[in-house]
């Protein structure tokens, strides 16, 4: 069977120019309808009825898109997934994961099937490519993320600039001076504008200095073998270190093991705060881990619920953005050893305890 | 819309009977077809072109039904997925997930709706509601794991007798006489008849006399609460353990945390080696666990490439049974304190060591 893929291909244009074309959804410059056109002829593509009604029909399934295959499927993106098929459940939608790429490319080939009604997209870059796909589609889409133009379009986040602060003031209060924050790899392409990674590092930036904090940033991939190599970078460039703020899940976990191995008692030595962690997964170490904890049960049912209004024309979901909540554990305390005078801050200590 | 379920309903039959009354896919007593038609007749339902077409247009797109709502979603499951899709884009395929329950209902719904070309089954029951919903809407698909009866069914799956055989050789060989193995919670009407927790206790029960152990079979739910309760459990009741063998990876990872907790040294007074689980969870613990590595990188794509073997009328995949292996860690040496002599048993201890 000949696809709109094949057809693409052949006229040198994008399947969503084919698409433009075949359903009359954006004007196609009359070189580009009869090279497409052409193409058609040549390969024999004939546009059926079938292909024009799965264009229009209604399937009540919504797909969340999810770049499995390069973002780690943790226990954070499970709560995500299911909240948002609990909560497409009770509107009797159906959800599905599709792990796609976030290059737009595999998201175009499955949207041209006329398989469901709207995407939820989920690990947002600041510029994303799936999002120029969906709207040349003319797909209905709501973001669990947040470009960094923004207009118009449907989203929930998590709040970072919140979620950041209230880390910050929390580990303060409890007598830190010497908080680092270790984010995500920026020179891997696959992240470098990733949402979380960039906006927690701007958080700090700017409120650390607010607190009389130094500013300390070490790149780290997400995976429990980079975070247990970034505490020896730790410990080795930075070695008063109280407090490690660390945004990766994975990261988080092998963070502890790492610390551990490396002969430091935690929290005794060094507090351990991951900035965004479900609760079922700091429950994985030893000592549990206290938490900013991922507002996933909540966004995974806010941005469905953006998708859904949408699909049923019912008023817009106004953008949502939700702050990690401070989750109790163990691996945060007050330090124990003599502690470097804070420089002047703008605010002052805050009492707070785990 | 009216839809086929409405249909179903209004008739008092399954969607699979108005499928096939519709599709013409199996015969239909009269009497069912003259109640089918008079509710599409009541219900203003139309089976149109379009609904002929997508029961048999090909997708190129394969889902993997796992039932994420009720089965946690780990490390181990995350393999199954990537390997899978994976697999499938290599082959020119799409994969995606259906987060779709154990008892079929949602799977009904979805291969109503004629989106994909064949299912791949993840969490298998040894009586698997599932399986009959594919058979009677008459869709490919292949099964990671095995329900009881499998004549004719493509599947691959977790070979567990080899796996339990090779641990319990292994810590035999190593000198324990006291291995106690903590399987899944049967109670649990989720998981009565889940493969795993079935056969891997079947095969303890066989194996361990063969080395003459005695058997001792513990209880635990999947999670790292469960498994830390055991651990107390397990030090009150056979206070004499020195290894524990446990087939879930969650409640694995807890026991780690719950020995530590109560004051026993890994692997000084006890051994423990999961069943089960992935390496990136192995590195979680601290000392890092030694495991039987799940096969997830090998089965995903061999469910996979079972299934696009059907579709593509290719000759099909025998079913295959991969051991979990022998993966390296630090929590299995040889028992420290004086050991029981073991009864005879047909075989003698082994060398081997992690």
């Amino acid at each position: 069977m000949v696809t709109m893929r094949d057809v693409a291909d052949r006229a040198g244009v994008s399947i969503a120019t084919v698409s433009f074309l075949l359903n009359d959804t954006k004007p196609v410059t009359a070189a580009t309808r009869a090279r497409v056109e052409q193409a058609m002829a040549e390969l024999g593509y004939r546009r059926n009825a079938v292909a024009r009604a799965l264009a229009s029909r209604r399937t009540h399934i919504i797909a969340m898109a999810y770049p499995a295959l390069d973002h780690k499927f943790g226990f954070s993106a499970t709560e995500f997934l299911t909240s948002a098929a609990n909560a497409a459940r009770e509107r009797d939608y159906h959800l599905v994961l599709w792990p796609v790429g976030n290059d737009g490319t595999e998201l175009t080939e499955l949207l041209g099937q006329g398989l469901v009604d709207g995407v939820v997209l989920m690990e947002v870059q600041l510029d994303d490519p799936r999002v120029t796909v969906l709207q040349e589609l003319a797909t209905p889409f709501a973001m669990i993320g947040r470009t960094s133009a923004l207009e118009g379009l449907s989203h929930v986040d998590i709040d970072f600039d919140q979620t950041v602060e209230d880390a910050v003031a929390h580990l303060h209060g409890l007598g830190h001076r010497r908080i680092v924050l270790v984010s995500g790899n920026l020179t891997d392409p696959l992240f470098s504008t990733y949402g979380p990674y960039v906006r927690s590092e701007a958080a700090y930036r700017r409120i650390a200095p607010e607190y009389g904090l130094e500013t300390v940033v070490m790149e780290c991939s997400g995976s429990t073998q980079a975070g247990q190599e970034a505490m020896a970078r730790l410990i080795h460039n930075h070695p008063d270190t109280t407090a490690v703020m660390i945004v990766n899940e994975f990261a988080a976990l092998g963070s502890v093991a790492g610390l551990s191995r490396l002969g430091r008692r935690i929290p005794d030595d060094i507090s351990v705060l991951p900035l965004l962690m479900a609760p079922e997964m700091a429950a994985l170490t030893n000592p549990e881990l206290t938490i900013m904890r991922t507002p996933g049960p909540e966004l995974g049912q806010l941005g469905t619920e953006a998708l859904i209004r949408q699909l049923e024309g019912a008023d817009p979901l106004p953008p949502q953005l939700v702050p990690a909540k401070l989750y109790p554990g163990a691996t945060v305390a007050a330090p124990t050893g003599p502690q470097p005078k804070a420089a002047a801050g703008r605010r002052g200590a805050r009492k707070s305890r785990s």
